[in-house]
């Protein structure tokens, strides 16, 4: 279960290496009426101020939440266009080709807009069975207990050990994570 | 299924309730290092610069993605607190305790928080079945076709018909969907 070390250290930062082989096929339409974007048939997202939208990744298998993260529009038309998942990197400002570096590809089996069309889903299935930087196959590996009056809340673990080691998979590459 | 209208027009202007009656007991912790916070068992989430987390919200049952949106502090408290989804509406500005108009009430049954804790999935037991404004089960009622070539991509329906009546719910409340 432990993935193999792809490639040397572009580790964090794995620049997208196919952008100039594919001709980009998906085009998006404008936003013109709140009907034609909740009830219609076009797509026709909406990225924010950054130029991003959230997207939100389970495993098509179990329904696991896997991750949640950003897409800018090359990354969601060559999502769609190749059916493998890209994101942006908003730490690394660069478009992210998830498992470029770590081999852990996620094969997209369903893509999903929500009403107002600022928001995906991708439901994929992931080689190698992890998503997370840490190591772990989710990123949501602890709980919060609701209703506790802990204080300060004490956060339970519900991943125990750890599908792969991120220091021989990433190498010294810069940790995405931000204070 | 077709939930009832509970409430007059505060409508899609629902004001939370019982903020005066909630002593708030959750603590939120320092974000110190990327190893407390990655690894470690201390509550530190992180808002962004206008004080919002996401949150990824599935039914428990089915696994399904119904809503993705957003918590402020407040929020994120009361949920811990009270066992119910409560958000912050970007649109209207407020605390928004979901269900509080249309009755269609979010009771978690699992809070997670992701690995460098600047997002939320919420495991919901939804009373009424729905959770989506337009009258669907989930926001995400459309498929974008993954490698289809068309121009401009068509979406598809995943669900044909609406739990509920949105002018019935809400009633001439304005609609939350900006262009």
């Amino acid at each position: 279960m432990i993935p193999s070390k792809k490639e040397p250290p572009v580790a964090y930062n794995p620049r997208f290496s196919t952008g100039n082989e594919i001709i980009m096929t998906v085009e998006f339409s404008q936003r013109r009426s709140v009907e034609q974007v909740e009830e219609g048939t076009v797509l026709a997202p909406k990225f924010d101020a950054d130029g991003l939208i959230p997207v939100v990744t389970t495993d098509h298998g179990t329904g696991e939440v896997l991750m949640h993260a950003y897409m800018n529009a090359q990354a969601l038309r060559l999502t769609i266009d190749t059916g493998e998942a890209h994101y942006f990197s908003r730490s690394r400002r660069v478009l992210w080709h998830k498992g470029a570096t770590s081999g852990l590809v996620q094969k997209v089996r369903e893509l999903l807009i929500d009403d107002d069309q600022d928001c995906i889903w991708l439901r994929v299935d992931v080689s190698g069975g992890a998503s997370c930087h840490v190591g772990y196959r989710s990123c949501f590996y602890r709980r919060v207990p609701v209703g506790s009056s802990d204080k300060p809340v004490e956060l339970e673990f519900t991943e125990t050990e750890k599908v792969f080691d991120p220091a021989e998979v990433y190498g010294d590459a810069p940790n995405p994570t931000r204070l």
